[in-house]
């Protein structure tokens, strides 16, 4: 049998620190099956330096971790475990840039405005690298999310907190009811391969072409506009009402991910907020290069090259418009950073279900819980939260000791539908018409736009979505669940994928399969009725409902999405198992900084971990894979019911700790198993080692715990200081290579 | 051809008022069709000077109108007009027998405790006229209610107001999750007619015979408990969580109509609201005959015969209770009446409209709008009221000017379900068990008991099934409309109906129609995403949803619930033709005793008094009276386009002009008319006589506005007296009598 690869990729920030302590473990325990774990680099950093790999010394240079998987997953054989990573801003962005810069790499600075040829190449190269540049390329295929029944009964019997609903709670998502994308959206599905032409006619028929796109056959195209003016009048009447109300008022948005159209949105609600700030210093706010759309952060860090006057008369007027706007929703409340400083800071499928999961309330300025006005302009996913907060209110909290699970099977492969439009989404610079016309000339649609409009379109090819329909039935039959494909029958968009799914399910036996097309909010209401009575249900969504319920239903069941299984089943055939969202991240970063302690979760990579070897032993006919896959599932339950779980807070065990359970339970579990009698052998010695030395692995892992640890950097950290920090148990280190 | 008879009844309040003018001129019509209208007294003085017959003098002695009508709807003949009468609380009953008494009629009072036969028998004959008395006998047949087309046109062009609704509403339904009706129901379907039995067997084991019901095959029977204990801790609970939100408490029960039930509800309000006033003086109470399920209001009428220093001490308990207590919603707050005084002042289905089209409010201490707990204790109907009110915080209030119609079949013949379950409801006197056996002794259902709990059986006849289920085909046909049939896969009874209108579904051509079946929030949010998009949607409902939703909808559709069109078709053929809903009737007579002002809308009686002739016309092959209908149709549509309704205030036209109007108009159409050459010539002089003395007609309507006018008497009013005061218009009643 050759030797079989599974790449394991390097990250950033909490998931690449715990890499350095978990795949140790995974290699030394994988080489017993002739299986080889290679980490790959795709952290933010290593993907800056290798674009700029050509300008750098021989010496700096670095492979293209990214472009090699991305390649990969044309391969049948594909089989790599994706931990989460950075999706940068431009504020993170730039400090990544600084580091490298600060670490001795010669690689340009972000430019803010590109003029020459050389500025033009960098800002190109950059902006492959902004926002969620990563997932893209790598989810080559379609979603398959599900709570472990292990973590699922792990949640039933110890339950997170969930904050108490009060049926007279003033919190309400928001959204425009008018001139959104929603009300705009215009689709089509071609019926034979050819390029259509984006274009932009002005008010005196001289038209811009945007962009060609190449389509396929069968493709669904969309075309929306948001109104720049209709969005503002909007968020003025939203601050309007919160203040009257009292209540809070707070943005949710994706900037990260929908990184051209959501910071501009975002940028539109700095600029109405603080209106009069930018009526009084907009021009000077252009000259010192302050962009809203990078949040009032922008403001305050632009404005330290003004003289000190000016700064107090900047200040004092944003101070000022506190007076008449309602209370702002803060992200960090003792640091005074507030909802609007930074665009990353709120990523709405996590923010809502937080929110949700906490009362309903947000932060105020005073660190204190309250009601708040949760705005998200775009009104499509919007309403889902509108629906799940009224249900609250009525039938209280959702119960996590009782309630069922809602799986999702996602359409995601090929850049499927809004996650693929960022190359195709314009800031319209003047009136006119947007419009799209196939290979012969004929308008395929077209949109009236003023100037500020967000102009927008979609693609989502026809391969994509037979196969997602295809996971749909196939999850629906193994887990013997009722399906829901959530299509809104007055989105255009879901109305040519209606005739699809329902064209492709003929495809497949449904008998016996409970299988359902309705409406979002349908869906959802339909979801939360069943999960509040212990039933399940799947919900088959689209690319953006993907992401926000693999959030919000993981948040309320298990008390964080990091928690689910998460598999990208590739439409070549290879697969890519991906682990827990990184949400707070840069906070566990910081507590291993300050007290070297790691309180990052690694459950996901051990859930990961276990199906890729699955799938090695199904597809390679590796069976020792299987053997080792069967044992870590064991050894996760058992870890998870010894609660051995990173701890909060310093004192108990945190990660590191957690991966020797994890390791010492799998040594067990192999060492006991009859299966394969090689392995059994050559891992009772270990299991007997690791179980003896209990305590003193502890002890040495307990002992660095409270100190500072020097990481010699944040975006880009020294690797061998990181795997000597995070393996401080010699004892435990030297168990593994005795193997 | 025979003379035909339409019986028009004489009811109560402001609807008798209004017959004293109306009838004259449609009698003046209908004998050109050879068509009698025969005043028949339902009212409640003649209900009770009726069931007294036998103690009166000769001269005193009334026929017993409402047993008459009662056998007249077995004929397939029968035909008539039925307006709203009063469903007596013991407060008004009381009232009214005072007032008899007073105007020399020798009738028993209303004995607190019957203790001799005489006393029992007098108790029995009181039992038959409380409540909803009227409408059980009378409704031999299934409901059909629909606002007619002109009424909706009228609407959509001359919105009545709406109250703006906030998304940030505290306001919302509270009702038990647990020990009501709705939680323990039980029903099962008689596979053969029999006699069952319901009994009572205490704790050590002796039995007490309850009742006696003889069922008919496929009969539905039901029984269910609401738990004494959990109402009151769930009314307590309530009380804290509206005092700890800040927003007032106010209790929606509909105790004239749920007549055994729903005081005992009204009255552990009371108790737990006013608990410590109950603590103190609970025995005094006892022995000075306060009954709690009549109120506050009780309280305030028996103390009167305690000394001033014992009432001053209740009154102080009962004022320090509003301190600890929320902030009650006022019936009348200028008069200081609450909520909690009376119970038959706020009736749910007409409280909770109001409440939702005046944006959520109810009206406090102060007068002024406030968010409020709606609290309705029994969660069955309760919960579509919190779906109605999440809607609308969600999409704001409805549109009269763009919104669809939810017309309504509803389940309502031969005392369907909880409208007929009056003599089988039990207040349960000691712990121990409630069972229904069949003839066998088998047990049927049994529910555990505990003392105070309430229990009651309910019954639903095969043909009253079969005959709705026929009625809503028929419906959704004749409208071309989706119908819904609203049954609850959670509850029994539901369950059982599902299997008959299945099975009865099968009887009928259903090709081309949209028929669905759907719980009742499903079908409450159905019908409302419908109504905003302008789509009507057929509510085929049970019979106590029928009379919450033939208010809700009407009084958001049409500002009242009045101007519907309501018919029963009766099982044996005949029809009984019912106009708008009293709710407001009692102010109304206020405003005519005080200043000859009769503000109510006799829009209902017009819509009804069509389709009786139109019936007459159907049935009985009279042609005269289809004109008489079609033209009648046509003056009801002028007088809405013309906005010749009666208005509020004094001034302006009344009940007597707006009749006026009606008149001319119909005269005119039937002189326009070339259908009926006979009629067109018999009413072209009367068209001509109105036409030209429209002025002084009006002149003399106008004329005795402002003044008292005199009724001698509330309950029994003088008929000659209210006849002279009804029609003051001599040119008028003179045009009248030419014919």
């Amino acid at each position: 049998m050759s030797k079989q690869t599974i790449y394991y990729t390097l990250t950033d920030e909490a998931p690449a620190l715990a890499t350095a302590s978990l795949l140790p473990i995974f290699s030394s325990f994988a080489k017993e099956a002739d299986i080889e774990l290679k980490l790959t680099d795709i952290s933010l950093a290593g993907r800056i330096l290798a674009a700029f790999s050509d300008r750098l010394p021989e010496d700096q240079r670095v492979e293209d971790g990214l472009s090699f998987l991305g390649e990969l997953t044309a391969e049948p054989t594909a089989n790599f475990i994706k931990l989460p990573n950075i999706s940068a801003s431009i504020p993170q962005l730039n400090a990544a840039i600084k580091e490298l810069q600060g670490q001795g790499y010669d690689i340009p600075s972000y430019p803010e405005k590109a003029t020459s040829d050389e500025e033009k190449d960098t800002l190109a190269r950059y902006a492959k690298l902004l926002g969620s540049a990563v997932n893209p390329v790598l989810r080559q295929g379609n979603s398959d999310r599900r709570a472990p029944a292990a973590v699922k009964a792990f949640a039933r019997k110890h339950p997170h907190s969930m904050g108490e609903w009060k049926k007279t709670s003033q919190t309400h998502a928001d959204y425009m009811r008018d001139g959104d994308f929603f009300s705009s959206e215009q689709s089509i599905t071609m019926d034979k391969a050819q390029d259509v032409r984006i274009e932009f006619v002005d008010k005196s028929g001289n038209i811009e072409l945007k962009k060609t796109l190449p389509l396929l056959e069968g493709e669904v195209l969309d075309g929306m506009r948001m109104s720049a003016s209709k969005l503002r009048s909007f968020f003025e009447q939203s601050l309007e009402e919160a203040k009257d109300a009292g209540i809070m008022w707070s943005l949710h948005v994706k900037a990260t991910m929908m990184k051209v159209s959501h910071p501009i949105v975002f940028g539109h609600a700095v600029t109405v907020f603080y209106k009069e700030v930018w009526d009084k210093f907009g021009d000077l706010f252009d000259q010192i290069g302050v962009n809203p759309n990078n949040g009032l952060g922008s403001v305050y860090d632009k404005i330290k090259s003004l003289p000190q006057s000016q700064q107090d008369d900047i200040l004092q007027a944003i101070h000022d418009c506190y007076e008449h706007r309602p209370e702002i929703a803060m992200v960090d409340s003792v640091r005074g950073i507030t909802n609007l400083h930074v665009p990353s800071d709120v990523i709405v499928d996590a923010s809502m279900p937080a929110m949700i999961r906490n009362s309903g309330k947000m932060w105020g300025r005073d660190g204190k819980p309250k009601d708040t006005k949760a705005v998200m302009p775009e009104s499509t996913y919007a309403r889902i939260y509108q629906e799940v907060i009224n249900f609250c209110k009525t039938n209280g909290a959702f119960d996590p000791t009782t309630m069922g699970t809602v799986p999702n099977v996602g359409l995601m492969a090929q850049k499927a539908e809004e996650y693929g439009s960022h190359d195709k989404t314009f800031e319209v610079k003047q009136d006119g018409t947007m419009r799209v016309l196939d290979a012969a000339g004929n308008v395929l649609m077209q949109h009236d736009v003023e100037k500020g409009d967000i102009w927008r379109a979609c693609q989502t090819k026809d391969a994509a979505i037979k196969d997602w329909v295809k996971l749909g039935v196939t999850r629906a039959r193994n887990s013997d669940t009722p399906a829901v494909f959530w299509l809104d029958a007055e989105r255009a968009h879901d109305n040519e994928l209606r005739k699809k799914v329902e064209l492709y399910l003929k495809d497949h036996d449904l008998e016996g399969l409970d299988i359902r097309i309705m409406s979002y909010n349908e869906a959802i209401r339909f979801s939360m009725e069943r999960i509040i009575r212990g039933q399940d249900t799947i919900s088959v969504t689209g690319n953006v409902l993907r992401d926000y319920l693999t959030d919000l239903f993981p948040i309320m069941e298990l008390g964080t999405s990091a928690k689910m299984l998460s598999i990208v089943p590739m439409l070549n055939g290879g697969g890519m198992y991906e682990t827990g969202a990184g949400g707070s991240a840069p906070k566990h970063v910081q507590q291993l900084q300050e007290e070297n302690y790691l309180r990052w979760d690694s459950l996901g990579e051990f859930l990961a971990t276990a199906v890729s070897f699955e799938e090695l032993g199904i597809k390679q006919g590796n069976k020792k894979a299987t053997v080792l896959a069967k044992c870590l599932d064991k050894a996760t339950g058992k870890l998870l019911e010894n609660n051995k779980s990173p701890s909060r807070k310093i004192g108990d065990i945190d990660n590191r700790g957690s991966h020797f359970y994890l390791a010492m339970y799998w040594a067990q579990e192999l060492a006991a198993q009859s299966e394969d009698s090689t392995l059994a052998q050559k891992f009772a010695p270990l299991a007997k080692q690791l179980t003896d030395n209990e305590a003193t692995i502890l002890a040495e892992l307990a002992a660095v715990q409270g100190k500072p640890a020097n990481l010699n950097g944040y975006y880009h950290m020294d690797l061998e200081e990181i795997f000597k920090v995070m393996r401080p148990s010699q004892t435990f280190n030297a168990a593994l290579e005795s193997l």
